[in-house]
């Protein structure tokens, strides 16, 4: 690291549980690597704290922050300004402090495409099916549609208390975008093995699956996959989940959310200092797969 | 530096201004050395902003911070509970946060003391006179009585918003060690003429002489000093005050606030951390004089 001094600017990480974060790791070594005078700290801070923590840590000067579970909707009314995509997901996962003006950011649907890009996908005129309605499946679904997705089916419990926040959601990204999106319910089997069949991509953008619960799968049946099929989960930890290694043994390309992760981060370090994370290095350093 | 993680705890400064403190290089330096996994920053807060800062980062899991200048005396508002010294003072410069109860210290007069005797002096039965009503004054003062001293004249303006303040401490200071402490006029130039004649010690706990103005001296008159006098400074920059250069042309034994601010500092690294600060290493690299 570089020397820490009383100009040394700070940046950090709010949710809970936050301690087990990669973020630290990559954007520390970055601010190293391009000599930056920032450090990046996690706080565990939850949407009951949150409203004093983002108070004292603009009050304290902070350059910018992530939000991850479960602040990424809280934080919405605590900020001066949204950028478009934030607007259109009505999540944040970034925050600018411009001078004492908040602006909230959504770097988590950049992220996810630029991985389904790494990958090597192109999902233009594609079908995709989303499971799940927190704020990364919001994030994932306005990037699809905006990306030229012909169809974007999501699937949620129909007593999530999300539901008519999504359907809302469903028919407005629908009429900006002219993809077609719409809400399902997750004990709607039909309906599920429909969309999974016309799919060219399948994600799981809940945290299904995820240690220490690694014997659940948001896909308990099987036969829903189908070797064209391209299975995604943002989960990734473990790098290969239950849903990625049963999609996997029926034949699909898989991958984690590890360089979602990379990515939505690459961007959050450009809003901050106006330069370009160096990803390969990070890439190699902290998202090797082992 | 040691690697920042997700499980990197946080230190702070709280002043205004405040960058330009060498604190975090000797708690970041020392953290380094013991292999503790914390950082040190500055924060730029003043006391209107205050309560938002300590409420913030006391959510964000801060371990401890100190307060600098103008922040010393409000903090003591925001406290669950004070260390008896800090009672007796009623001005803190380093907090606890003990999970979730933030309890107040005041480092600064065993950092004086200790710095008294690194100059090869001992003030048992002696006179000492001290310049100033702020937050180091009182530390020094309530340090210098329960160490023994005879007797502690404070000199102050007579129209400061502290004097009330002052002269209600300086009572019950008297009353609580036996030590003799009165309350001056500085426009009183026989009462500071005949102080200085009888004191060991004479010590400028203001800012009077710090950059920008160097010019400046908290005594004009250089008639008073006298051979046998040791003149303190509490400030440290410039290393030398025109106070101090004056002293030592009149034939004193003069010695900064730097080794002040050393022991203070070392004193809040093992309240927080339960640790020794690496005080020689830490002398040599941050405080030798150049």
């Amino acid at each position: 690291m570089n020397n820490i001094t009383g100009h040394t600017g700070l940046t950090a990480l709010l949710g809970s549980p936050v301690a087990h974060s990669i973020s630290p790791l990559m954007h520390n070594e970055s601010f190293r690597l391009l000599g930056l005078d920032y450090v990046y700290l996690c706080f565990d801070v939850n949407e009951e704290t949150l409203p004093a923590a983002v108070a004292g840590l603009k009050t304290c000067g902070i350059r910018g922050f992530n939000l991850t579970m479960p602040n990424k909707n809280k934080i919405v009314e605590l900020l001066d300004e949204l950028s478009p995509e934030a607007q259109l997901i009505g999540a944040v996962n970034t925050v600018l402090n411009d001078n004492g003006k908040l602006i909230g950011y959504n770097t988590d649907g950049y992220g996810f495409m630029q991985s389904v890009r790494d990958a090597g996908h192109d999902i233009t005129g594609k079908n995709i099916t989303v499971m799940g309605v927190g704020g990364a499946s919001m994030a994932i679904c306005a990037q699809s549609a905006l990306d030229g997705a012909a169809s974007v089916h999501i699937f949620a419990r129909r007593t999530s208390r999300y539901w008519n926040r999504t359907q809302k959601f469903a028919e407005n990204l629908s009429a900006k975008t002219g993809c077609q999106v719409c809400l399902f319910d997750n004990d709607d089997h039909t309906a599920l093995r429909d969309s999974i069949a016309q799919s060219y991509l399948l994600i799981n953008a809940t945290s299904v699956g995820m240690v220490p619960d690694i014997d659940d799968t948001i896909i308990k049946d099987t036969s829903l996959f189908h070797p064209e099929l391209v299975v995604a989960d943002v989960v990734y930890e473990p790098q290969e989940t239950r849903l990625l290694r049963e999609a996997k043994a029926a034949g699909c390309q898989t991958f984690n959310g590890m360089y979602m992760l990379l990515h939505q981060g690459a961007k959050a370090f450009q809003i901050w200092t106006g330069q370009e994370m160096p990803v390969s290095v990070i890439k190699e350093k902290y998202f090797s797969v082992k």
